[in-house]
């Protein structure tokens, strides 16, 4: 019977995952890009240049200059984020270069903008080089309010990351990190309410090594989750001390070194089979499936088990089958699963509170507030098995998560300006409110045309 | 008499100059920003983010690395010019560095768009260096579809734009020397017409050897004034052969020691007044004046002089002073005074064109063929000597530079793609309204909000 339902769906979801592909091949050159620039202030007539050029502009030029920080005033640099990317690891297609790569940075832009209202600036380089990145970064640095890193390969991302969280002015952000790790954190905290569970308690199998797993389990271990009572898996097999082949690279691969040393304290080998045996959690983000995780070693897990099955586009074991062999929870990466794990659900929201707060950095515990805002964000009171998280089409979620993420970063010291949770809550409903307001007015008016065959 | 009237004036052009600064350190402040980014393409409901973002975008995706051609037509690349900056001469503000500099980048990003449908991205760099300034325009070459250089210091722009033509992939334009050298070429054109000199005979003398008079002169020879009847004056005075301090200095300052040998047949020494003894036209991008170049001087010029005295934002003479000496044609970088010789007529339609046809440069050919455009566009046919270009308020002027860019550029052989002069001016004209009806419909709608004190 699950054979039979499988074949089924694999088809469903073919023709599923056919249909966009399709849209986007038409949509895609139709619109000629889905981003643009805006003029932002008044033009009543041509004299109006003469405020916004020269003369008028030399005025706010020369109050910067005395005062670095009016920057923040009398630009849209308080608002604007740069999306940067190699190219190096676009979603599932691999190292497909800065020209094939851009139209999912200008994806993110309009994500940015519509959830919100970010303005967002996709930048892609011709260079893979680690050293090169953090240094154009750097330097393109004084126009931005913040930088989003995305689709960089491991393991250079996590030095190009760390470096340039040490060293950038402004706060830096690799979506792939942080961003997934937000969201899966979210997830797993209203799992394990449902399935009454400490999170200090549970045995979690991280299956894969990838950026995204890296962080997650970063981020889990902050937000409480025991180190020793965890299990990581690479494509070698489990992480433990003695993973030479580890320890040879681990100037390069730090953390999963040091992931090697901190987890797994019962000293378990083997596989992903080995991992699950007697896991309250699986959090895979791993390989595309189906069949990576088998149902029976699901059915090996603890009991009310909780699988987060997240490779794109297929995850690692079929929903149905993990709830089959008696998973409680499944989520995955997909929107037409329940329980999506969707990256756009953080992003737009971390950086609407950090910014709106100026913060100098995004901590693992802004990360944290906003993984709790969004979890609290989920329908009943995230106690639906089946809803886990929010979805996109709440706007206030990413207000929620502003709010969440602008009040930390002041609690932590890191914010340039002081606003109350009221404050913030009333500044990213405007900018948000006016995003969608400005997309409809566009498209109301012609200005944004029909699609094709929408006439 | 003139003594009154320059009193009187020095103080209206005081207050003049004054409102506008007033004026920007209020809006500024109040907009935050004079641009900001927008979706281009359709937002139905949230199901379209699986056309624009994951999973549909790995279809456009995938055809960008088999073809990178395509990126043009999949993104927004096509129509999207970086204007980049390093800070180092604003205006006339010097060396105020990019944060300071970045209020007058965004100013062009709004010229860009509203002028011509450009969008553009301002982007300032935290580097002085030269080569920096180089590898970092490379580095982000594959988002955008050209690059303008703004306010970079001399020498290093002649090396830096030099340098970025021969190995950029997509055309990189220097506005302090390309675009303003286009725009005074335009002026001179129907200057020329009015007193009816031929270019190839009369004597220019070039006050001032900053980047934009260099660009200059490079311009009027490429449109047929001969080099050995004109004459340049750096700060030291006369270019000759025998300007030992620019010869020690020839590997840095390329063109000028190129000018010290071809213009000057006759040898002549001296400072500004020995320059203009006898010379037909005085184009000065030189020294903030007034008092830089004397009516007693200009006294000394060919009857029917045409004076270009373009310092900002006081011209090195004041215009009723040289029409008092005898100058039959004044022009100042003033729109307060007739004959403004405004870099805005020139970048945004010289892109319009470059864009529309994609071209691989923008060569002085079609620099040229836009000045052209331009002076043919001024108001009554060019023939007015208060009148001698058009102003900003005119759109058409826009698409008459785009059609006569696209159409040279592929008449060169360096456009990528072929459309007839009416294609081109129906795609033009198209877009330009469309930013301005956008502009308009914000404006309407309070999505951009009434300035404060204008309700």
């Amino acid at each position: 019977m699950l054979e039979v339902k499988e074949v089924l769906n694999v088809q469903e979801l073919l023709a599923k995952a056919h249909k966009p592909s399709a849209d986007a091949m038409q949509l895609h050159p139709f619109y000629r890009g889905k981003i643009e620039m805006m003029p932002k202030g008044c033009i009543r007539s041509i004299d109006d240049f003469a405020i916004w050029y020269t003369p008028g502009v030399a005025a706010p030029c020369r109050a910067i200059q005395k005062d670095p920080q009016l920057v923040y005033e009398h630009t849209n640099k308080w608002n604007t984020v740069a999306v940067i990317s190699d190219g190096s690891r676009v979603l599932g297609l691999g190292d497909i270069g800065p020209k094939a790569g851009l139209p999912v940075m200008e994806g993110k832009a309009l994500l940015y903008k519509w959830l919100a209202g970010v303005d967002s600036v996709p930048i892609t380089l011709d260079t893979k080089d680690p050293d090169e990145i953090i240094r154009t970064v750097l330097i393109v640095q004084p126009s931005f309010g913040g930088i989003n890193l995305e689709d960089i390969a491991q393991p250079k991302c996590f030095r190009v990351l760390d470096t340039l969280r040490e060293r950038a002015e402004i706060p830096v952000w690799h979506d792939d990190q942080q961003g997934t790790a937000c969201v899966t954190v979210a997830g797993l905290l209203n799992a394990l309410k449902i399935v009454r569970k400490p999170i200090s308690e549970v045995r979690i199998a991280f299956i894969g090594s990838g950026a995204s797993n890296v962080a997650i389990t970063r981020l889990c271990f902050k937000t409480g989750a025991d180190p020793s009572k965890c299990i990581v898996v690479d494509s070698q097999g489990i992480l433990h001390r003695e993973r030479h082949d580890i320890f040879m690279r681990r100037a390069e691969f730090v953390d999963k070194w040091r992931l090697c040393q901190t987890t797994n304290r019962e000293g378990r080998k083997g596989g992903i089979a080995e991992a699950l045996v007697g896991a309250d959690v699986c959090v895979a983000l791993c390989t595309p499936g189906p069949g990576i995780i088998k149902p029976e070693w699901v059915a090996q897990m603890a009991s009310d088990a909780i699988v987060f099955a997240c490779a794109n586009p297929v995850p690692e074991i079929w929903p149905w089958e993990a709830a089959g062999a008696g998973a409680a929870i499944v989520a995955t990466g997909r929107s037409d699963f329940p329980n999506q794990v969707n990256n756009s659900l953080g992003f737009p929201g971390i950086f609407r509170g950090t910014l709106d707060v100026r913060a100098k950095t995004i901590t693992d515990e802004m990360c944290i507030a906003a993984a709790e805002a969004l979890a609290a964000a989920a329908p009943d009171g995230g106690q639906n098995p089946e809803c886990i998280l929010p979805t996109m089409i709440e706007w206030e979620v990413f207000v929620q998560e502003a709010v969440a993420v602008g009040m930390k970063a002041q609690e932590q010291g890191l914010a340039r300006l002081t606003l109350s949770a009221e404050a913030l809550r009333k500044q990213a409903s405007a900018i948000i409110q006016r995003a969608r307001k400005i997309t409809e007015t566009m498209m109301e008016t012609g200005l944004i045309a029909e699609p094709p065959g929408n006439e």
